[in-house]
Protein backbone atom coordinates (compact mmCIF):
# COMPACT_ATOMS: atom_id res chain seq x y z
CA UNK A 1 0.00 0.00 0.00
CA UNK A 2 1.86 3.40 -1.26
CA UNK A 3 0.88 6.44 1.36
CA UNK A 4 1.01 9.70 -0.02
CA UNK A 5 0.95 12.25 2.78
CA UNK A 6 -1.34 14.89 2.18
CA UNK A 7 -0.20 17.19 4.92
CA UNK A 8 1.64 19.61 2.97
CA UNK A 9 -1.10 21.38 0.85
CA UNK A 10 -1.52 25.27 1.18
CA UNK A 11 -5.17 24.96 1.23
CA UNK A 12 -4.57 23.98 4.93
CA UNK A 13 -4.63 27.03 6.80
CA UNK A 14 -1.14 27.07 9.07
CA UNK A 15 0.73 26.01 6.22
CA UNK A 16 -1.07 28.83 3.91
CA UNK A 17 0.69 30.58 6.30
CA UNK A 18 4.06 28.77 6.54
CA UNK A 19 4.18 28.97 3.25
CA UNK A 20 3.96 32.64 3.11
CA UNK A 21 6.23 33.51 5.71
CA UNK A 22 8.70 31.01 4.66
CA UNK A 23 8.38 29.24 7.97
CA UNK A 24 10.93 26.29 7.37
CA UNK A 25 10.61 24.87 10.76
CA UNK A 26 6.74 24.43 10.10
CA UNK A 27 7.33 22.92 6.49
CA UNK A 28 10.05 20.66 7.77
CA UNK A 29 7.71 19.36 10.85
CA UNK A 30 4.95 18.32 8.80
CA UNK A 31 7.40 17.08 6.39
CA UNK A 32 9.40 14.76 8.91
CA UNK A 33 5.78 13.82 10.89
CA UNK A 34 4.87 12.11 7.88
CA UNK A 35 7.60 10.20 6.98
CA UNK A 36 8.11 8.66 10.35
CA UNK A 37 4.21 8.15 10.55
CA UNK A 38 4.75 5.57 7.15
CA UNK A 39 4.18 7.89 4.39
CA UNK A 40 6.03 6.83 1.23
CA UNK A 41 5.44 10.02 -0.63
CA UNK A 42 5.20 13.36 -0.04
CA UNK A 43 2.05 15.75 -1.62
CA UNK A 44 3.09 18.87 -2.06
CA UNK A 45 0.65 21.40 -3.25
CA UNK A 46 0.54 25.47 -3.85
CA UNK A 47 -2.04 26.22 -5.77
CA UNK A 48 -3.89 28.66 -3.62
CA UNK A 49 -0.69 30.50 -4.70
CA UNK A 50 -2.49 31.47 -8.27
CA UNK A 51 0.64 34.27 -9.45
CA UNK A 52 3.57 32.77 -7.71
CA UNK A 53 2.70 29.35 -7.60
CA UNK A 54 6.09 28.05 -8.90
CA UNK A 55 8.08 30.08 -6.99
CA UNK A 56 6.35 28.91 -4.04
CA UNK A 57 6.55 25.12 -5.01
CA UNK A 58 10.77 25.83 -5.57
CA UNK A 59 10.70 27.02 -1.88
CA UNK A 60 8.72 24.05 -0.45
CA UNK A 61 9.75 21.35 -2.40
CA UNK A 62 14.02 22.38 -1.23
CA UNK A 63 12.23 22.54 2.22
CA UNK A 64 10.56 19.57 2.18
CA UNK A 65 14.24 18.16 0.33
CA UNK A 66 16.26 19.37 3.46
CA UNK A 67 14.08 17.20 5.93
CA UNK A 68 13.65 13.43 4.62
CA UNK A 69 14.46 11.84 1.93
CA UNK A 70 11.15 10.64 0.52
CA UNK A 71 10.19 11.01 -3.04
CA UNK A 72 7.56 14.20 -4.11
CA UNK A 73 4.34 14.08 -5.42
CA UNK A 74 3.95 17.26 -7.43
CA UNK A 75 -0.06 18.36 -7.21
CA UNK A 76 -0.68 20.64 -9.61
CA UNK A 77 -2.69 20.58 -13.04
CA UNK A 78 0.16 23.40 -14.29
CA UNK A 79 2.72 22.34 -16.66
CA UNK A 80 4.76 25.76 -16.22
CA UNK A 81 4.61 24.96 -12.28
CA UNK A 82 5.15 21.21 -12.52
CA UNK A 83 8.50 21.53 -14.80
CA UNK A 84 9.92 23.62 -12.05
CA UNK A 85 9.68 20.87 -9.58
CA UNK A 86 10.83 18.58 -11.54
CA UNK A 87 14.09 20.01 -11.57
CA UNK A 88 14.35 19.73 -8.37
CA UNK A 89 13.27 16.58 -7.35
CA UNK A 90 16.07 14.43 -5.72
CA UNK A 91 14.08 11.20 -6.06
CA UNK A 92 11.65 10.10 -9.00
CA UNK A 93 8.44 11.93 -8.35
CA UNK A 94 4.65 11.46 -9.11
CA UNK A 95 3.03 13.49 -10.66
CA UNK A 96 -0.78 14.42 -9.76
CA UNK A 97 -2.24 15.02 -12.21
CA UNK A 98 -3.58 14.46 -15.87
CA UNK A 99 -7.28 13.92 -17.28
CA UNK A 100 -8.97 14.31 -20.10
CA UNK A 101 -9.83 18.25 -19.92
CA UNK A 102 -8.53 19.71 -22.93
CA UNK A 103 -4.94 20.26 -23.21
CA UNK A 104 -4.08 18.96 -20.58
CA UNK A 105 -2.56 15.57 -21.59
CA UNK A 106 -0.29 17.03 -24.47
CA UNK A 107 1.43 19.20 -21.91
CA UNK A 108 1.84 17.13 -19.37
CA UNK A 109 3.01 13.73 -20.64
CA UNK A 110 6.12 15.05 -22.14
CA UNK A 111 6.78 15.97 -18.29
CA UNK A 112 6.17 12.25 -17.58
CA UNK A 113 8.87 11.10 -20.24
CA UNK A 114 11.34 13.23 -19.79
CA UNK A 115 11.89 12.97 -15.73
CA UNK A 116 10.30 9.56 -16.07
CA UNK A 117 8.20 10.14 -13.68
CA UNK A 118 4.93 7.93 -11.93
CA UNK A 119 1.57 9.62 -13.05
CA UNK A 120 -1.91 10.04 -11.55
CA UNK A 121 -4.78 9.67 -13.91
CA UNK A 122 -8.00 11.22 -13.30
CA UNK A 123 -11.14 9.84 -14.63
CA UNK A 124 -12.49 12.83 -16.08
CA UNK A 125 -13.45 13.20 -19.47
CA UNK A 126 -13.43 15.83 -21.94
CA UNK A 127 -17.58 16.18 -20.85
CA UNK A 128 -15.98 16.23 -17.58
CA UNK A 129 -16.33 14.35 -14.13
CA UNK A 130 -17.79 10.79 -14.25
CA UNK A 131 -20.87 9.76 -12.22
CA UNK A 132 -21.29 5.42 -13.19
CA UNK A 133 -18.92 3.22 -13.51
CA UNK A 134 -18.68 3.10 -17.27
CA UNK A 135 -17.98 6.45 -17.48
CA UNK A 136 -15.34 6.13 -14.66
CA UNK A 137 -13.61 3.25 -16.98
CA UNK A 138 -14.34 5.36 -19.89
CA UNK A 139 -12.86 8.16 -19.07
CA UNK A 140 -9.81 6.00 -17.56
CA UNK A 141 -9.38 4.12 -20.52
CA UNK A 142 -9.35 6.58 -22.94
CA UNK A 143 -5.54 8.13 -21.00
CA UNK A 144 -4.60 4.71 -20.27
CA UNK A 145 -4.41 3.64 -23.65
CA UNK A 146 -2.71 6.78 -25.27
CA UNK A 147 0.41 6.73 -22.28
CA UNK A 148 0.63 3.72 -23.08
CA UNK A 149 1.02 4.13 -26.73
CA UNK A 150 3.36 6.65 -25.88
CA UNK A 151 5.44 4.26 -24.04
CA UNK A 152 4.65 5.29 -20.60
CA UNK A 153 4.66 1.50 -18.81
CA UNK A 154 1.35 0.32 -17.16
CA UNK A 155 3.14 0.21 -13.29
CA UNK A 156 4.29 3.98 -13.39
CA UNK A 157 0.18 4.81 -13.56
CA UNK A 158 -1.88 5.23 -10.83
CA UNK A 159 -5.41 5.65 -11.65
CA UNK A 160 -7.56 8.25 -9.38
CA UNK A 161 -11.25 6.68 -9.95
CA UNK A 162 -13.19 10.08 -8.19
CA UNK A 163 -14.29 10.26 -5.41
CA UNK A 164 -17.88 11.69 -5.38
CA UNK A 165 -20.17 11.88 -1.98
CA UNK A 166 -21.99 9.58 -0.67
CA UNK A 167 -24.34 12.21 0.67
CA UNK A 168 -25.29 13.53 -3.03
CA UNK A 169 -25.74 9.75 -4.45
CA UNK A 170 -24.85 6.96 -2.41
CA UNK A 171 -24.28 4.58 -4.94
CA UNK A 172 -20.89 6.34 -5.88
CA UNK A 173 -19.15 3.86 -3.29
CA UNK A 174 -20.33 0.85 -4.68
CA UNK A 175 -18.87 2.45 -8.53
CA UNK A 176 -15.76 3.49 -6.99
CA UNK A 177 -14.92 -0.15 -5.87
CA UNK A 178 -16.26 -1.50 -9.01
CA UNK A 179 -14.34 0.41 -10.98
CA UNK A 180 -11.36 -0.45 -9.03
CA UNK A 181 -12.03 -3.89 -10.36
CA UNK A 182 -12.73 -3.54 -13.17
CA UNK A 183 -9.31 -1.41 -14.20
CA UNK A 184 -7.49 -4.58 -12.29
CA UNK A 185 -8.70 -6.98 -14.35
CA UNK A 186 -8.47 -4.67 -17.77
CA UNK A 187 -4.95 -3.22 -17.10
CA UNK A 188 -2.89 -6.31 -15.20
CA UNK A 189 -0.08 -4.34 -12.97
CA UNK A 190 -1.89 -0.66 -13.14
CA UNK A 191 -1.84 1.30 -9.44
CA UNK A 192 -4.44 3.50 -8.06
CA UNK A 193 -4.45 6.02 -5.64
CA UNK A 194 -7.58 8.64 -4.39
CA UNK A 195 -7.78 10.99 -1.59
CA UNK A 196 -10.78 9.61 0.98
CA UNK A 197 -12.44 12.61 2.44
CA UNK A 198 -14.70 13.62 0.08
CA UNK A 199 -16.85 10.08 0.02
CA UNK A 200 -18.29 11.43 3.61
CA UNK A 201 -18.54 15.38 2.58
CA UNK A 202 -21.84 16.60 4.18
CA UNK A 203 -21.75 13.22 6.65
CA UNK A 204 -21.70 12.72 10.36
CA UNK A 205 -18.67 11.21 11.81
CA UNK A 206 -16.73 11.93 8.49
CA UNK A 207 -13.61 10.26 9.87
CA UNK A 208 -15.43 6.92 10.41
CA UNK A 209 -16.67 6.75 6.94
CA UNK A 210 -13.35 7.97 5.53
CA UNK A 211 -11.58 4.70 7.64
CA UNK A 212 -14.35 2.27 6.28
CA UNK A 213 -14.00 3.62 2.80
CA UNK A 214 -10.05 2.74 2.55
CA UNK A 215 -10.93 -0.48 4.23
CA UNK A 216 -13.30 -1.41 1.45
CA UNK A 217 -11.80 0.00 -1.31
CA UNK A 218 -8.07 -1.76 -0.29
CA UNK A 219 -10.43 -5.06 -0.77
CA UNK A 220 -11.53 -3.88 -4.15
CA UNK A 221 -7.81 -3.66 -4.88
CA UNK A 222 -6.68 -0.11 -3.83
CA UNK A 223 -3.16 -0.07 -3.41
CA UNK A 224 -2.28 3.68 -2.89
CA UNK A 225 -4.24 6.87 -0.97
CA UNK A 226 -3.43 10.24 -0.50
CA UNK A 227 -3.99 10.98 3.63
CA UNK A 228 -2.84 11.94 6.53
CA UNK A 229 -0.15 9.05 8.04
CA UNK A 230 -0.10 11.10 11.05
CA UNK A 231 -4.01 9.68 11.95
CA UNK A 232 -3.04 6.99 13.76
CA UNK A 233 -6.36 5.49 13.94
CA UNK A 234 -6.53 6.13 9.90
CA UNK A 235 -3.44 4.14 9.86
CA UNK A 236 -4.43 1.45 11.91
CA UNK A 237 -6.90 0.59 9.85
CA UNK A 238 -4.67 0.69 7.51
CA UNK A 239 -1.88 -1.47 8.57
CA UNK A 240 -5.02 -4.39 9.95
CA UNK A 241 -6.42 -4.27 6.34
CA UNK A 242 -2.65 -4.64 4.56
CA UNK A 243 -2.67 -7.75 7.13
CA UNK A 244 -6.26 -9.34 6.38
CA UNK A 245 -5.25 -9.09 2.68
CA UNK A 246 -2.35 -10.93 3.02
CA UNK A 247 0.03 -7.78 2.62
CA UNK A 248 1.87 -8.30 5.97
CA UNK A 249 3.81 -11.53 6.45
CA UNK A 250 3.32 -13.06 9.79
CA UNK A 251 1.34 -9.58 10.59
CA UNK A 252 4.94 -8.43 11.39
CA UNK A 253 4.28 -4.80 10.36
CA UNK A 254 1.04 -4.82 12.03
CA UNK A 255 2.28 -6.05 15.38
CA UNK A 256 5.41 -4.19 15.46
CA UNK A 257 3.14 -0.65 14.90
CA UNK A 258 1.46 -1.89 17.90
CA UNK A 259 4.49 -2.05 19.96
CA UNK A 260 5.88 0.87 18.96
CA UNK A 261 2.37 2.63 19.59
CA UNK A 262 1.77 3.83 16.04
CA UNK A 263 -1.94 2.63 16.22
CA UNK A 264 -2.73 5.07 18.58
CA UNK A 265 -6.19 3.16 19.46
CA UNK A 266 -8.09 2.06 22.54
CA UNK A 267 -11.21 0.71 22.63
CA UNK B 1 -26.79 -7.40 5.73
CA UNK B 2 -28.04 -9.90 8.15
CA UNK B 3 -27.12 -9.61 11.68
CA UNK B 4 -27.24 -13.00 13.55
CA UNK B 5 -26.89 -12.14 17.56
CA UNK B 6 -24.40 -14.31 19.03
CA UNK B 7 -24.55 -13.57 22.72
CA UNK B 8 -27.07 -16.62 24.12
CA UNK B 9 -24.45 -19.05 23.86
CA UNK B 10 -23.43 -20.94 26.97
CA UNK B 11 -20.05 -21.05 26.03
CA UNK B 12 -20.29 -17.77 27.87
CA UNK B 13 -20.06 -18.27 31.57
CA UNK B 14 -22.85 -15.54 32.42
CA UNK B 15 -25.32 -17.16 29.63
CA UNK B 16 -24.03 -20.71 31.11
CA UNK B 17 -24.37 -19.96 34.50
CA UNK B 18 -28.25 -18.26 33.85
CA UNK B 19 -29.18 -21.37 31.74
CA UNK B 20 -28.37 -23.24 35.06
CA UNK B 21 -30.09 -21.44 37.14
CA UNK B 22 -33.29 -21.02 34.84
CA UNK B 23 -32.73 -17.20 35.37
CA UNK B 24 -35.56 -16.41 32.71
CA UNK B 25 -34.55 -12.37 33.04
CA UNK B 26 -30.98 -12.79 32.58
CA UNK B 27 -31.59 -15.11 29.20
CA UNK B 28 -35.21 -12.28 28.27
CA UNK B 29 -32.50 -9.35 28.86
CA UNK B 30 -29.53 -10.79 26.07
CA UNK B 31 -32.67 -11.38 23.78
CA UNK B 32 -34.15 -8.07 23.97
CA UNK B 33 -31.00 -5.94 23.96
CA UNK B 34 -29.94 -8.11 20.77
CA UNK B 35 -33.26 -7.36 19.11
CA UNK B 36 -33.16 -3.48 19.66
CA UNK B 37 -29.85 -3.58 18.23
CA UNK B 38 -30.34 -4.34 15.44
CA UNK B 39 -30.50 -8.98 15.20
CA UNK B 40 -32.29 -10.01 12.53
CA UNK B 41 -31.59 -13.62 13.89
CA UNK B 42 -30.99 -14.63 17.66
CA UNK B 43 -28.81 -17.28 17.85
CA UNK B 44 -29.11 -20.23 20.63
CA UNK B 45 -26.40 -22.52 21.47
CA UNK B 46 -26.57 -24.67 24.58
CA UNK B 47 -23.71 -27.62 23.44
CA UNK B 48 -21.32 -27.07 26.53
CA UNK B 49 -25.06 -29.19 27.72
CA UNK B 50 -23.30 -32.17 26.60
CA UNK B 51 -26.03 -34.42 28.75
CA UNK B 52 -29.04 -32.17 27.98
CA UNK B 53 -28.35 -30.25 25.14
CA UNK B 54 -32.43 -30.88 23.99
CA UNK B 55 -34.08 -29.99 27.12
CA UNK B 56 -31.65 -26.71 27.61
CA UNK B 57 -32.51 -26.13 24.51
CA UNK B 58 -36.12 -26.12 24.44
CA UNK B 59 -36.07 -23.87 27.61
CA UNK B 60 -34.11 -21.03 26.22
CA UNK B 61 -36.42 -20.70 22.93
CA UNK B 62 -39.13 -20.47 25.24
CA UNK B 63 -37.68 -18.09 26.66
CA UNK B 64 -36.15 -16.06 23.65
CA UNK B 65 -39.71 -16.21 22.25
CA UNK B 66 -41.48 -15.26 25.02
CA UNK B 67 -39.40 -11.63 24.90
CA UNK B 68 -38.72 -10.93 21.34
CA UNK B 69 -40.91 -11.66 17.78
CA UNK B 70 -37.42 -12.37 16.13
CA UNK B 71 -36.36 -16.00 14.26
CA UNK B 72 -33.82 -18.01 15.91
CA UNK B 73 -30.41 -19.45 14.54
CA UNK B 74 -29.92 -22.65 15.82
CA UNK B 75 -27.01 -23.32 16.49
CA UNK B 76 -26.36 -27.38 16.86
CA UNK B 77 -24.52 -30.19 15.23
CA UNK B 78 -27.32 -32.83 16.50
CA UNK B 79 -30.15 -33.79 14.85
CA UNK B 80 -32.19 -34.83 17.83
CA UNK B 81 -31.47 -31.51 19.93
CA UNK B 82 -31.87 -29.76 16.40
CA UNK B 83 -35.69 -31.35 15.99
CA UNK B 84 -36.69 -30.91 19.77
CA UNK B 85 -35.75 -27.45 18.83
CA UNK B 86 -37.60 -26.51 15.56
CA UNK B 87 -40.84 -28.02 17.21
CA UNK B 88 -40.94 -24.67 19.05
CA UNK B 89 -40.11 -22.26 16.38
CA UNK B 90 -42.62 -19.95 15.45
CA UNK B 91 -40.59 -18.08 12.93
CA UNK B 92 -38.58 -19.82 10.03
CA UNK B 93 -35.41 -20.42 11.74
CA UNK B 94 -31.78 -20.99 10.74
CA UNK B 95 -30.15 -23.94 11.41
CA UNK B 96 -26.03 -24.00 11.71
CA UNK B 97 -25.17 -25.76 10.47
CA UNK B 98 -24.51 -28.72 7.82
CA UNK B 99 -20.62 -29.91 6.61
CA UNK B 100 -19.20 -32.59 4.87
CA UNK B 101 -18.19 -34.84 8.04
CA UNK B 102 -19.57 -38.33 7.58
CA UNK B 103 -23.63 -38.94 8.48
CA UNK B 104 -23.94 -34.88 9.43
CA UNK B 105 -25.77 -34.26 5.84
CA UNK B 106 -27.75 -36.94 5.93
CA UNK B 107 -28.96 -36.67 9.52
CA UNK B 108 -29.84 -32.50 9.08
CA UNK B 109 -31.49 -32.31 5.79
CA UNK B 110 -34.41 -33.54 6.34
CA UNK B 111 -35.28 -31.71 9.26
CA UNK B 112 -34.44 -28.32 7.03
CA UNK B 113 -36.60 -29.68 4.23
CA UNK B 114 -40.12 -31.08 6.86
CA UNK B 115 -39.17 -27.24 8.37
CA UNK B 116 -38.29 -25.12 5.41
CA UNK B 117 -35.40 -24.03 7.59
CA UNK B 118 -32.21 -21.70 5.92
CA UNK B 119 -29.42 -23.65 6.77
CA UNK B 120 -25.50 -22.71 7.23
CA UNK B 121 -23.26 -24.46 5.23
CA UNK B 122 -19.64 -24.93 6.52
CA UNK B 123 -16.88 -25.15 4.43
CA UNK B 124 -15.34 -28.63 5.96
CA UNK B 125 -14.97 -31.62 3.62
CA UNK B 126 -14.63 -35.01 4.75
CA UNK B 127 -11.22 -34.26 5.36
CA UNK B 128 -11.77 -31.69 7.64
CA UNK B 129 -11.12 -28.22 8.00
CA UNK B 130 -9.94 -26.36 4.71
CA UNK B 131 -6.72 -24.48 4.16
CA UNK B 132 -6.95 -22.84 0.73
CA UNK B 133 -9.49 -21.15 -1.66
CA UNK B 134 -9.77 -24.21 -3.32
CA UNK B 135 -10.49 -26.05 -0.65
CA UNK B 136 -12.81 -24.53 1.16
CA UNK B 137 -15.16 -23.98 -2.89
CA UNK B 138 -14.61 -27.46 -3.64
CA UNK B 139 -15.69 -28.74 0.14
CA UNK B 140 -18.78 -26.10 -0.09
CA UNK B 141 -20.01 -26.78 -3.48
CA UNK B 142 -20.45 -30.61 -2.69
CA UNK B 143 -22.81 -29.81 0.00
CA UNK B 144 -24.51 -26.59 -1.91
CA UNK B 145 -25.07 -29.12 -5.01
CA UNK B 146 -25.98 -31.88 -3.17
CA UNK B 147 -28.61 -29.56 -1.33
CA UNK B 148 -29.87 -27.67 -3.95
CA UNK B 149 -30.49 -31.50 -6.02
CA UNK B 150 -32.55 -32.29 -3.15
CA UNK B 151 -34.57 -29.35 -3.64
CA UNK B 152 -33.23 -26.98 -1.34
CA UNK B 153 -33.46 -23.11 -2.94
CA UNK B 154 -30.03 -21.27 -3.25
CA UNK B 155 -31.31 -18.58 -1.49
CA UNK B 156 -31.73 -20.42 1.90
CA UNK B 157 -28.33 -21.73 1.83
CA UNK B 158 -25.77 -19.54 3.98
CA UNK B 159 -22.01 -20.24 3.14
CA UNK B 160 -19.50 -20.11 5.67
CA UNK B 161 -16.43 -19.88 4.47
CA UNK B 162 -14.81 -20.71 7.37
CA UNK B 163 -12.56 -18.76 9.59
CA UNK B 164 -9.11 -19.14 10.58
CA UNK B 165 -6.96 -17.06 12.47
CA UNK B 166 -4.42 -14.21 10.39
CA UNK B 167 -1.93 -15.49 13.14
CA UNK B 168 -1.44 -18.87 12.15
CA UNK B 169 -1.34 -17.96 8.36
CA UNK B 170 -1.61 -14.93 6.82
CA UNK B 171 -2.90 -15.15 3.73
CA UNK B 172 -6.45 -16.52 5.50
CA UNK B 173 -7.86 -13.90 5.16
CA UNK B 174 -7.50 -12.97 1.29
CA UNK B 175 -8.39 -16.73 1.28
CA UNK B 176 -11.76 -15.93 2.49
CA UNK B 177 -12.57 -12.86 0.33
CA UNK B 178 -11.71 -14.92 -2.80
CA UNK B 179 -14.09 -17.60 -1.74
CA UNK B 180 -16.91 -15.04 -1.42
CA UNK B 181 -15.75 -13.86 -4.58
CA UNK B 182 -15.56 -17.32 -5.85
CA UNK B 183 -19.10 -18.39 -4.81
CA UNK B 184 -21.22 -15.47 -5.33
CA UNK B 185 -19.88 -15.95 -8.73
CA UNK B 186 -20.85 -19.97 -8.74
CA UNK B 187 -23.92 -19.34 -7.02
CA UNK B 188 -25.69 -16.46 -8.22
CA UNK B 189 -28.62 -15.72 -4.98
CA UNK B 190 -26.16 -17.52 -2.57
CA UNK B 191 -26.15 -16.00 0.71
CA UNK B 192 -22.79 -15.84 3.04
CA UNK B 193 -22.64 -15.74 7.31
CA UNK B 194 -19.56 -16.53 9.02
CA UNK B 195 -18.59 -15.19 12.57
CA UNK B 196 -15.40 -12.82 12.53
CA UNK B 197 -13.20 -13.38 16.10
CA UNK B 198 -11.38 -16.38 14.58
CA UNK B 199 -9.47 -14.23 12.56
CA UNK B 200 -7.92 -12.27 15.21
CA UNK B 201 -6.93 -15.00 17.60
CA UNK B 202 -3.76 -14.60 18.77
CA UNK B 203 -3.43 -11.33 17.60
CA UNK B 204 -3.72 -7.75 20.12
CA UNK B 205 -6.61 -5.23 19.37
CA UNK B 206 -9.13 -8.23 17.99
CA UNK B 207 -11.86 -6.02 18.33
CA UNK B 208 -10.07 -3.68 15.54
CA UNK B 209 -8.89 -6.84 13.29
CA UNK B 210 -12.53 -7.90 13.68
CA UNK B 211 -13.73 -5.30 12.25
CA UNK B 212 -11.55 -4.47 9.22
CA UNK B 213 -12.25 -7.74 8.70
CA UNK B 214 -16.00 -7.46 8.82
CA UNK B 215 -15.94 -4.57 6.03
CA UNK B 216 -13.60 -6.41 3.83
CA UNK B 217 -15.64 -9.38 3.96
CA UNK B 218 -18.77 -7.20 3.28
CA UNK B 219 -16.77 -5.74 0.35
CA UNK B 220 -16.23 -9.18 -1.11
CA UNK B 221 -20.17 -10.24 -0.58
CA UNK B 222 -20.63 -11.05 3.02
CA UNK B 223 -23.87 -10.56 3.41
CA UNK B 224 -24.59 -12.23 6.81
CA UNK B 225 -22.77 -12.41 10.13
CA UNK B 226 -23.00 -13.92 13.62
CA UNK B 227 -21.86 -11.06 15.81
CA UNK B 228 -22.83 -8.82 18.90
CA UNK B 229 -24.85 -6.75 17.98
CA UNK B 230 -24.81 -4.32 21.18
CA UNK B 231 -21.37 -3.94 20.43
CA UNK B 232 -22.07 -0.29 18.93
CA UNK B 233 -18.36 0.39 17.48
CA UNK B 234 -18.58 -3.29 15.50
CA UNK B 235 -22.33 -2.12 14.75
CA UNK B 236 -20.78 1.71 13.33
CA UNK B 237 -18.65 0.03 11.01
CA UNK B 238 -21.53 -2.26 9.38
CA UNK B 239 -23.85 0.48 9.28
CA UNK B 240 -21.13 2.93 7.38
CA UNK B 241 -19.76 -0.51 5.15
CA UNK B 242 -23.78 -0.56 3.85
CA UNK B 243 -24.09 3.38 2.93
CA UNK B 244 -20.20 2.42 1.41
CA UNK B 245 -21.42 -0.36 -0.74
CA UNK B 246 -24.87 1.35 -1.69
CA UNK B 247 -27.23 -0.47 0.08
CA UNK B 248 -28.77 2.43 2.06
CA UNK B 249 -30.67 4.66 -0.24
CA UNK B 250 -29.86 8.83 1.11
CA UNK B 251 -27.64 7.04 3.80
CA UNK B 252 -30.45 7.49 6.33
CA UNK B 253 -30.11 4.18 8.13
CA UNK B 254 -26.12 5.45 9.09
CA UNK B 255 -27.92 8.93 10.03
CA UNK B 256 -30.26 7.50 11.92
CA UNK B 257 -28.73 5.18 13.88
CA UNK B 258 -26.16 8.03 14.11
CA UNK B 259 -29.26 10.60 15.90
CA UNK B 260 -30.42 7.51 18.06
CA UNK B 261 -27.01 7.51 19.44
CA UNK B 262 -26.33 3.87 18.22
CA UNK B 263 -22.93 4.46 17.10
CA UNK B 264 -21.34 5.07 20.05
CA UNK B 265 -18.47 6.71 18.92
CA UNK B 266 -16.18 9.50 19.54
CA UNK B 267 -12.85 10.14 17.75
Amino acid sequence: MLIVGERINASRKLVNAAVCQRDVEHIKKEAVSQSDAGADFIDVNVGTFVNNEGEMLEWVINVVQGAVDKPLCLDSPNPDVLIRGLKLCKNTPMINSISGEPGRYEKIVPLVKEFDTNIVVLCIGEQGMPSSVEERVNYGSVLIDRLVKDNVAVDKIYVDPLIIPLGTDNKQGAYVLETLRVFKAKYPGIHFICGLSNISYGLPNRWLINQVFLVSAMAAGLDGAILDPTDKKMMANLYVANAILGNDEYCMNYISAHREGKLGIEK
